[in-house]
């Protein structure tokens, strides 16, 4: 791979997944991941070798509505084509929403703003068909888990929140613009949109939440973790088949 | 296994399941079967060898909202807790809605007397989570496919219909009280309700139907299916993806 600056064109497109059949997207030997899938069938197309950057990985399991992810390369291809190459080649659980033209300085992760993630929580029983996609619970007192999101809100440090493999010469700090509970029919859509999230972030939120919802921990226990930045106070991780990243900032 | 009627109790449920994970309804040796599944779990949950009998099969990646089996046994569980030991112990694609005691004579096969199939096409692009569920095609003339519909409904040798694999002596009169379609959204909902289907019949139904919708082929060509009952006619099969066993009446 060549200096970005040699490049022609950088190109960005806003994707879609289906995380169910995808080890995560990060590429990773012997697995199936976005990354790795996307490079194939772009590289196939162009028949270049590409690279992709994505704003941040998604876990194994989740899903994104709108991932956003650039490449580079000198290859004229008019876009209107390379859309419809794209989403005739890939895998149907893969899909490109949007593409376009992006200046050479344009980075998908370093370039972005804030990032929204959405998590969402059935208290019915699931179906047969919603088991990868959404998360059940047997009840929760949503009243709490209200008071639990706004606690969240703001600049915080999020070490406590954030998986303990890290590097801890990483800056924990980050904003939580929104973090809210909209109740859709029996569905709970948590929404969270923040300046970046930490590696396991919203899964260990959302599993301190639904743990005050459940009434197993004090709602306290949020302000415990961070004020002492101590990852080992609560320790569960949410169920990746309720995670959707949902939209990227620029 | 015993004589029927030397059986204490028969059970019969109604469940449903996600076909996607699933090479079918009925057992085959080393793939997994909706049958294989549940025959394990409740033999695991009574104690007890149990087989089931369904009301027919269903293909490969074919869906089922309302399937019904029925098995014998001797066991007095009640049934509330047989309800919600399987449903914790089955995997989260197959789901039990219904449980009830019948009498030792019900059977789920032939004791059905209407049963009810539904197909789900899109004429928009699929996201990335909905190919799985639903057949996707580019542009269809639906008044053609409902003229279609119509010649479809009442009592008809099927046999141009069906999977050339069956065995020439079955009965192929069928009756078809509904065939119709719904339109949701931009979503086309098939509706079939008969007297039963042969193997693969709906699926090619609707192969010939989307044919029809997209004038590759005359309308007529249903009736020439229908008059000669030769399944070379028109040989494909629809999309498994797109199909439900919705009802069985009994």
């Amino acid at each position: 791979m060549l200096q970005e600056s040699t490049y022609k064109h950088n190109i960005k497109c806003v994707i879609e997944y289906d995380g169910t059949c995808f080890q995560g997207f990060q590429i990773q030997p012997n697995v199936r991941t976005v990354e790795e899938v996307f490079e194939y069938t772009i590289s196939q197309i162009l028949s270049e070798d590409i690279k992709i950057t994505g704003s941040g990985r998604t876990d194994r399991y989740v899903h994104a509505k709108g991932q956003v992810i650039n490449f580079y390369t000198n290859c004229d291809i008019p876009l209107e084509r390379l859309f419809r190459a794209l989403n005739r080649q890939l895998p149907l659980d893969i899909r490109v929403k949007e593409i376009e033209y992006v200046p050479i300085s344009f980075h998908s992760r370093f370039s972005a703003i804030k990032k929204e993630y959405r998590y969402y929580i059935k208290t019915t029983p699931l179906n047969a068909f919603e088991h990868n996609y959404i998360d059940y619970q047997e009840k929760l007192d949503t009243n709490l888990m209200e008071k639990g999101l706004k606690l969240l809100i703001g600049q915080h440090n999020f070490e406590g929140f954030c998986s303990v493999d890290v590097d801890k010469r990483k800056d924990f700090t980050k904003t939580i613009y929104v973090a809210s509970l909209n109740k859709i029919g029996d569905t709970l859509e948590f929404v969270f949109i923040g300046s970046g999230f930490l590696k396991y972030q919203i899964r260990r939120m959302m599993a301190v939440l639904i743990a005050v919802g459940k009434k197993e921990v004090e709602l306290d226990v949020i302000n415990k973790i961070l004020e002492t930045r101590n990852p080992f106070i609560y320790t569960k991780v949410a169920n990746p088949s309720g995670l959707y990243l949902e939209k990227v900032y620029y």
